[in-house]
């Protein structure tokens, strides 16, 4: 925590606060795509989580979570890198943390990106992944789909709202999908 | 407001309430250094505004300030250059906003750029300004710096605390300090 | 032209050299997909003009030409879009001249996109215009297409090779087609 | 060479036909800043290549060289990097060629960057480097210069022109200058 001066409190906040807090301000996150790059970078494989969401459905998505008081944005890729992909992911962070997109997520439905939970605005990132991610704390499933796979429509009705849209954008901006 | 539907509270938030809210997550801001470009696109002056500090100092800053809850990043870059520039600066606001970089305030000194306030993440732009911009709501005076004299590293003694570094860091971008 | 001091040649060159160097070595490109917006920054409007193809068939296609010897970017951003849209059209120039994507176009069928003539290296950017775009030069019209149709892949049938995949990347990073 | 189909001519030219050309329009270039990060991302060391220059002198220099006719610019970042830094330097090409900046090099003095032999347009990026680079072509040598000593301006004058901008440039987006 780079921030966090000895007798500052914990970032952790008990459920009932953090919810208070969500229906207040936005809360700031980091998205990060898994990508697994040809020996000259060329984009081959998307990595998924499987998740079970809120009503029981099973869901497809990416690398997510807040950043929490006084911690760096750095930090909380990091973090969330480790907890969802677990310790030999060897995730690779880049130099330079501008954002490939900024997406937003709406509770209310008809703006944005839908989550239920909150309002939040999230700094997305394609991070390559070098080791073998195993699916943690609340993910039930790893999965590396071949680029070619990805370009398949069906995949929106799988996915975390939003997460389709940030994959066909990492897919456009990559040249994968022409 | 967007997402704001029907029923739904107000995105305002007693002081009180925003100052406890400050001390447990980061807030999201979005940050606009006005601009103003030659007939071919060259920056050619950078808008500052001066603003008294919280404890009374005189500083110079760009355009700064709070996404509320339900509000886009674009609504809240609209609002803010409007309640800082005034009803005639007419800031041209971009199709893509992707920031040109993302910047980390943090209450205890020694961490990123320091804010005493809080812990924010800000999404900064360049917004070239055709108008008239006239200081408004807390600022005391609008100025535009030539870029030339913007290369003088004393600005930085004036400024709050980051914007210098996103000066630069702009300056870097555009080509101007060649 | 900025680097071209008295006693140099002209940068312009007879055909018959222009061709014999287009099969040596990959060309320098600038593009431009002019584009209008709404006061809030959101993309309204893309303008295509219309040109005969070297077979004699219409064709939609962007602002498009080389980087003479000498000249440098922003110039011939400046001398196309000019020589292109007209004296009226009044584009805006960006301060920062890192393009939005980098399209490469190969003589060779199979190969990225397509262009007989030559291979040719272009950097992209999206310009906002704020005048009247008069077709002038080669091109027979120019068309400002709501940015509602520019989502119909039918375009892409009427496009020069490669156009339609930088209409779709713009609208991919400008968040219009969500 | 992806464009190149049986038949086409070699895209290597005699040097004479090269340095004709090199009079006429300007060449492609690619441009690569090998760097090491740390685990978490932050930008550690920079490497630079040392060169003997055309009237003798040694300069620092980054992986920089020209497209080929027919070459992707994928192919060309990997075989400059190849040549550059020989076939154990493992260097992890990005899955987006965006590049972070586009240089200018003209053969006139005044002009942008300077480069005597020709009027060149680089695409820049920064690539992360795993192995052990070793000089290989006209290299004699290649060293990785701690971040904290890039900061040093006295680096400028061991560099290419407009290597040490370059330098400036990755050093204030990757935060490192901070």
């Amino acid at each position: 925590m780079s921030g966090l001066a000895s007798g500052d409190e914990s970032p952790w906040l008990p459920p009932y606060e953090l919810d208070s807090i969500r229906s207040k301000v936005p809360m700031v996150y980091v998205e990060a795509i898994p990508i697994r790059l040809s020996p000259t970078g060329a984009l081959e494989d998307v990595g998924m989580l499987l998740r079970a969401s809120h009503n029981g459905e099973l869901q497809r998505a990416f690398v997510s979570g807040r950043v929490l008081y006084q911690e760096t944005v750095r930090e909380a890729l990091v973090r969330h890198l480790d907890k969802d992909l677990g310790p030999v992911a060897m995730p690779r962070l880049p130099a330079v943390l501008t954002p490939f997109t900024v997406a937003e997520y709406f509770p209310t439905p008809g703006y944005g990106f839908h989550d239920p939970r909150q309002h939040a605005v999230a700094l997305v990132y394609a991070i390559p992944v070098d080791g073998d991610p195993a699916p943690s704390d609340d993910a039930l499933d790893f999965s590396w789909i071949p680029v070619e796979d990805c370009k398949n429509p069906l995949w929106e009705l799988d996915m975390v709202p939003g997460h389709a849209a940030l994959l066909a954008h990492l897919l456009t901006i990559s040249g994968s999908n022409l």
